[in-house]
């Protein structure tokens, strides 16, 4: 006999196919839901549907939303765009409630060992942005890593000849750490790009 | 503004009733939930629905089961009943294929610092079954610490004087671990019920 009766193997299958997840987890996480009552298992259920169903990614920066432009686009100062890979490096921005310009989400980074291009990434709908004038700057807030510091050169290569200024977010040792336990590579990082005090 | 929209926002609470899942990792669930197609959404949510809905508690040992009763108790040998404490010491047991008898899943074990007492598991249904005729032996395979331990106890005292014989899994040093970095306790208790060759 199978270990598992279908509707629990069932639902381990559906669970193991999220990140991360083995299927320890994902077993541990189906006895959670044989657990709860009928109703608390019913709206597990209806917020995958709906979220599904009702997000989509703005027309405009490609981030999610419910509506066909989203409210940062439709309220906020459009001279600066700030250009992240995906949508939850605009939930670590939007957090610290200090930069009120737009957003420009990527979908991903160029990177070749994957077989992603400029064009696989949305980087054409970001010069069109620009095309259309009003845009003052742009911020690169592509992570600090390879494929991040690659996009983020190939995107200031486009932009620069538009005349729009191009920055990036600093690199340096990380607020309340300690210069012991500071990699190497951002120490020394650190060290080159010292500011006078 | 909100920093998630509501319908992901609402999928993240979702997410982070299960066991173990924190506001991060409920974050990047409800994003992979966002990037499947639209019917592996529907059959993930279905999944979960159909698990609540079908499964239910055997009525002879409480395991799970789509039945009244389950598979094991309808075919397997009900002379030797093996009590265990959850539903996935049935699967970790099942996994085995030596044993041929049939389970008593007790849903808990005694534990007073949590106000579990004897008649808040199923310890009733077991003594029930015992009385009904025809078991040989019950093995006592809760967990091998303090409640498991106390438990199993609580039950022996019970069932021994019905003339029904009562063992507990053995316990010693692990298969393929190595004595040096076995624990204390486990290696005084393997010295203590050493055995000859």
């Amino acid at each position: 006999m199978e270990v598992f009766i279908e509707p629990i193997g069932r639902l381990i299958n559906e669970f193991s196919k999220l990140p991360g997840v083995g299927r320890k987890t994902a077993q541990r996480y189906a006895y959670r839901v044989i657990n709860m009552t009928e109703s608390e298992a019913q709206a597990f259920a209806a917020a995958i549907v709906n979220a599904k169903k009702k997000v989509r990614y703005c027309k405009v920066c490609g981030n999610f939303t419910e509506e066909e432009e989203c409210e940062i686009c439709r309220t906020r100062d459009r001279r600066t765009i700030c250009v992240v890979k995906e949508p939850k490096d605009v939930i670590a921005l939007e957090k610290l409630h200090e930069y009120r310009g737009v957003y420009h989400v990527l979908h991903g980074v160029i990177n070749p060992m994957e077989g992603v291009g400029p064009n696989d990434i949305r980087i054409r709908e970001l010069l069109a942005r620009i095309g259309e004038g009003g845009v003052e700057e742009v911020v690169l807030a592509t992570n600090p890593d390879v494929e991040g510091d690659a996009t983020a050169l190939y995107i200031a290569k486009l932009i620069k000849p538009l005349g729009v200024k191009c920055t990036r977010l600093a690199r340096g040792i990380a607020v309340g750490s300690e210069i012991e336990y500071t990699d190497d590579v951002t120490l020394a990082r650190a060290f080159l790009e010292r500011k006078e005090i």
